[in-house]
């Protein structure tokens, strides 16, 4: 974690385009790791702590308009420093290795380029109230109209910020791998249109050479 | 309202500790300024829309240590913007006068001195993520021990943040008043150790002066 605290373990997230794979990879991993006697904790935004679940269905359920983009990046943030505070932040300082389903690059994309181009605010806020990055993101990318299909094929309540077709889902896809390239050093892009297995084994392959 | 808007109305803030007769005040002049025929909205913070009386609920019940201080501010900010998007603004638009029992300086007080000493965060923050202030604010002026006796005859499911003793209120009281020489333009101090009827007269010239 690029932090100031010197904490000792691994911060991992996980991010992409609505079915890109990265949960499933992301469980994958973290069985992977628990297999060879690690101690992994495996967590998502937004959620990852219980104040922060409950922000979550906040913010997630109900009408799609039931917030402004700016009001949902708030609430956003308060459920990310709830999760920092309660759930990654102690297992980083017990030396486990963190790995995490989304984190502060996703709010960069919905918030900060799709839903209201707050990008600036979503940096200011993120420098003010989160002030930490993952040591490594690992970025899914994706065929946007197979990993729409995907999304679509999972009804859940929480569905809305998957609703908005594929001319976003390609926005998307774009705006990650420029996020990529903003921050080379700590995104590895993965690709996941090949086989699952063969990307969980790409997907170790980076985490192991981190770790070592 | 000090916005960019050109609002037509007029914003008024009650501020003070608790116990201080406010909301009381708040509800009477109202109900004098309706009598004369004007278009008032009556509204509070957190809280004041749909939206933030939820997240109202989620701040202010439950164990006190359920969010940290930062966290309460990302909360309680997320409230306000919800707010004065679906409550403040559009009365404000419509030529009304808003009276509002408490706005930014309970958070400049509660989570910028008392909870987290967090006024620079607070400030940073609302003049990214609100940056509207009161065109008049009438703070509650106060014996803090009459105050605290007034506030904990009343029990409601929200008590916590009344919960704190008199140390704190004669804390929160020369903060108030410091508050009110920072931002003399708009401040205006009320002496609430009087007759209820004295401070209502006082607090109706007030308004009127603004008014007219």
């Amino acid at each position: 974690m690029t932090d100031k605290n010197g904490a000792k373990g691994l911060f991992i997230s996980f991010e992409g385009i609505d079915g890109s794979g990265k949960s499933t990879q992301a469980r994958m991993l973290a069985q992977a790791l628990r297999a060879e006697g690690r101690d992994v904790v495996l967590t998502r935004e937004p959620g990852g702590s219980p104040g922060a679940e409950e922000i979550r269905a906040l913010v997630l359920q109900g009408d799609p308009d039931r917030w402004s983009a700016e009001t949902e990046l708030l609430l956003f943030t308060a459920a990310r420093r709830d999760h920092l505070e309660r759930t990654i932040r102690p297992a980083l300082a017990a030396g486990k290795v963190v790995i995490c389903d989304r984190f502060a690059d996703s709010t960069r994309m919905y918030q900060g380029l799709s839903r209201g181009n707050l990008r600036a605010q979503v940096d200011a806020l993120h420098d003010l109230m989160i002030g930490v990055e993952p040591d490594l993101t690992l970025l899914f990318d994706m065929d946007p109209s197979a990993g729409l299909a995907r999304a679509k094929s999972r009804a859940t309540v929480e569905e809305r910020f998957e609703d908005f077709g594929l001319g976003l889902q390609e926005k998307m896809r774009a705006g990650f791998l420029a996020l990529a390239d903003e921050f080379k050093d700590r995104f590895r892009i993965i690709n996941g249109n090949r086989d699952i297995d063969v990307v969980a084994a790409d997907v170790q392959a980076c985490v192991l050479a981190k770790l070592a």
